[in-house]
This record gives structure tokens, C-alpha cells and sequence, in this order.
């Protein structure tokens, strides 16, 4: 594979674990007081678009990269709405 | 233009606007408590190499979409910073 594709490949695994430690600081602190509620929704509509290109150009990148952020999306928007 | 790459191109602008209501807040309520840092930092070393991949493959999309959610990352990382 060439070098270039491989950091494509890290820098996607980069911004969808991003999310882990900020899903994981959520449930530990049973807050989400800062945490946007718009940031989140606006992120899971564009999400849920990366995973329709995604499937509409048979990119398994893509869909996996966009469903693995949407389930920890899904969890942020989950805890958001529980502690309101 | 392809309906799919409109898709597309919607699904970029949502998920790096998406950032903009997180900075709001974060101005607005002076308070960043409930933001891991860890996030910020791994999302910024996403971006940056995202950044190398579409300079690589000449791709202005990606290029800016990152370049635009890098900027409003690294507001929220010295937000972050300068809260603690």
C-alpha cells in the first residue's frame, strides 16, 4: 500500500477515536454541561451523508470511518439529552 | 454537478460547521470543563494528516474542509488550555 494511502488510513482512525475519550470523559463525569447539542446533531447529519457517498462509491473506508463516529455520535447525543 | 458529489459536499460543510456552535459555547460560557482535551488533540492530528493526503492528491475539498475544522480546533484546544 502506498505510504500516502496509509497515512489517509491513520488519519481516519484519528478522527473517528477522537470521539472515545470525549464518550468515555461524558459517562465518568455524568456531565455534559459544555458539550454543543448543535455540534452533535450537525455532526450526525453530516455523518449520516458521508455514509450515503460512502455506500454510493462502494468505499468500505468511508462507510466504516462514518458508521464507527456515528454509533459514538449516537452515545454523545444519548448522554447530552439524558443529563439535560 | 452529480447529485452524489452535492451529497458530498454537503456532508464536508456539516461535519466542519459542526465545530462552530462547540467554539460558541465555549466563548459564551467561558467554561470548558466538560471537553476532553485528549479529543482535541487526536482529532487535531487527524486533520493535520488528512491535510498532507489531500495536498498529496490535490484535492481542494479536502484541503479545506480540514484546513477550516483544524482552525476551529485549535480555538477549542486553547480555549481548553487556557480554562484549566
Amino acid at each position: 500500500m502506498p505510504t500516502i494511502e496509509i497515512i489517509g488510513l491513520i488519519a481516519a482512525t484519528c478522527t473517528t477515536v477522537a470521539f472515545v475519550p470525549q464518550v468515555y470523559k461524558a459517562i465518568k463525569h455524568k456531565s455534559t454541561a459544555d458539550i454543543s447539542l448543535t455540534m452533535y446533531l450537525v455532526l450526525m447529519v453530516g455523518l449520516l451523508l458521508w455514509l450515503v457517498y460512502g455506500i454510493y462509491h462502494h468505499s468500505l473506508a468511508i462507510i466504516l470511518a462514518n458508521t464507527v463516529t456515528g454509533v459514538l455520535v449516537v452515545i454523545m447525543l444519548f448522554l447530552k439529552i439524558k443529563h439535560k
